[in-house]
């Protein structure tokens, strides 16, 4: 490969100049610089990144931290942030961190190491102390971590309100709620939107309250759990999609028809949703946009240092759909 | 953060000691050693990844072409790469490249000048010739490139062959296959193992071979086309299981019960296969371990480049589950 003397000393000029045409800062008469560009033509020349990151001390990349890119929550937060960060000209690195704090600290180092350019976090395991000394931009996606970061999410509470709401709306009068694991955020906000609806407090310490985690198979589990204890419920709100498909699962083993004799609704809209048996009614949070957003805060917090930290918080839309009662489109 | 300059000013020794200390290569004397080690702790001092790699012309990145990270067959492979390269000290680049042409060399040409170390790519898209000037070592995923370079696939004609043999022998007479898009080498290969045991090259211009787009929707719209042209149909092999699950939607939608009516087998083993009603039988693939097998060829070649190319073929299995006239598994 051609380095930047070859290319100075076939244009005959110093590599000073040659420097001073790609970054196209300072002046260099114009004959000359046709002269380095044909060289550059010539040889094929690509001025090389690593260089560059080393004297700017920015590498063009940004990195985003999920638990798991296997549920399909997350990867379509990472197709959306990779799409912006390649539209922009950056690098997108993926980490699965698995929700462990040890593991979240190792790739940080890493990759500042590498000079990174900026963090997106989807994560409850990291501590606001962990990352104040950290020096370049930060973003957290879906789950707050202090409120000095820039944080991208939605109304967990209020769509979880809409949920409970819909479900007392069609009839149901024994309405169970399948939550996240407590140290989540969103999964903290959606348990506090379904006690704001049902207004009894003292069902979070009865079977009418079951924790997932956030997997179709805790879905499943807790699911049967409740359908078992309590005969009489007739609607359920997962906080999820995932589990909300495991209470499906768990309800066609027990032979329980969904609608007509429970209905249950998640949270998200994931594309599975669409394909379960009934399709899943749920409150549809902005994914792709949430992540895209994310990702453009980011990078205006690189590229303009004085960019005011901001906290976007999004809406959220009932999507009815065959698994409560009322028939809802078909999805092809 | 500290520099190298640092280092070398606090323990009064040159900054090619300080470099020789940290790289463990040139002699130093032992005193002379610790003052080092000792400044780079008091100054908590790390080196840097960058200038280590403008240094040595390597960066401890390797990146995964995929054409969508949402496809959970990709999301999976994704998953397993990453894994392999956390664990041996790898920064993973994701590109996701709608199997566009164009994208996937513009990648390749961004990494290359960020001196990534190897790719792995699943593409149907990349010439050969595009990337015989490209070096660094490459590995082909589930898609073969060129019989030049290292590749990790599975026998697809077989999987193939093992899919409609079992439906004829549950008593299937009328299969029809729906293969994906005929410039993926893989889905030429399980159209090919079809024609071996139907033994009807006619067919291939019939209702009963349909094309779809390895997505759920194509699935849907190319099963629906034809149950509707032929009802005599009892079987159904889809190349993948994304257009089976397409497929189980077609049926319901057309009222025909499955297993009873019509059986479907797919091909991969995602895990939305096992919570479809009924859940899918499919050609297991195993998914995780060629993803980390790619990965681990990679490695290998990065870190001894006279490492021999090997073209790896896995076997896959049948999973017997409900969409075929047998019960399968309960899948919790």
């Amino acid at each position: 490969m051609s380095t930047i003397r070859d290319v100075a000393k076939l244009a005959n000029v110093s590599v000073a100049t040659v420097s001073r045409v790609i970054n196209a800062n300072g002046y260099v008469n114009e004959n000359t610089k046709q002269k380095v560009e044909e060289a550059i033509k010539q040889l094929d020349y690509r001025p090389n990144d690593v260089a560059r990151s080393l004297f700017k001390g920015r590498s063009k990349m940004i990195a985003l931290f999920v638990p798991d890119i296997q549920n399909p929550f997350f990867s379509e937060l990472a197709r959306a942030v990779e799409d912006m960060a390649n539209k922009r000209g950056y690098t997108f690195i993926l980490c699965n961190t698995d929700n462990d704090n040890q593991k979240e600290m190792d790739y940080l180092q890493a990759l500042l190491q590498k000079s990174i350019d900026g963090f997106i976090f989807v994560s409850n395991t990291i501590k606001a102390i962990q990352i104040e000394n950290v020096n370049v931009p930060m973003v957290a996606l879906d789950r707050k971590i202090s409120s000095g970061l820039a944080s991208v999410t939605v109304d967990n509470r209020d769509g979880a309100r809409q949920a409970v709401e819909h479900l007392q709306s069609i009839g149901c009068k024994q309405i169970g709620h399948i939550c996240g694991p407590e140290n989540v955020s969103s999964s903290r906000n959606r348990l506090q939107g379904y006690l704001d609806v049902v207004k009894k407090e003292d069902w979070l310490t009865s079977d009418f309250v079951q924790v997932g985690d956030y997997n179709i198979r805790g879905g499943f589990h807790a699911g049967l759990e409740m359908l078992k204890n309590n005969p009489s419920i007739d609607g359920i709100f997962a906080a999820n999609d995932l589990m909300a498909i495991g209470v499906l699962k768990a309800a066609e083993y027990l032979n329980i028809p969904v609608p007509e004799k429970l209905s249950v609704i998640g949270f998200d809209d994931i594309e599975l949703g669409k394909i379960t048996s009934p399709p899943l009614t749920t409150i549809k949070q902005p994914i792709y946009a949430i992540g895209k957003q994310a990702a453009e805060l980011l990078i205006k917090q690189i590229e303009d240092p004085e960019t005011e930290v901001k906290s976007e918080i999004h809406d959220v839309e009932l999507i009815l759909r065959a698994s409560t009662k009322e028939s809802g489109e078909w999805c092809f």
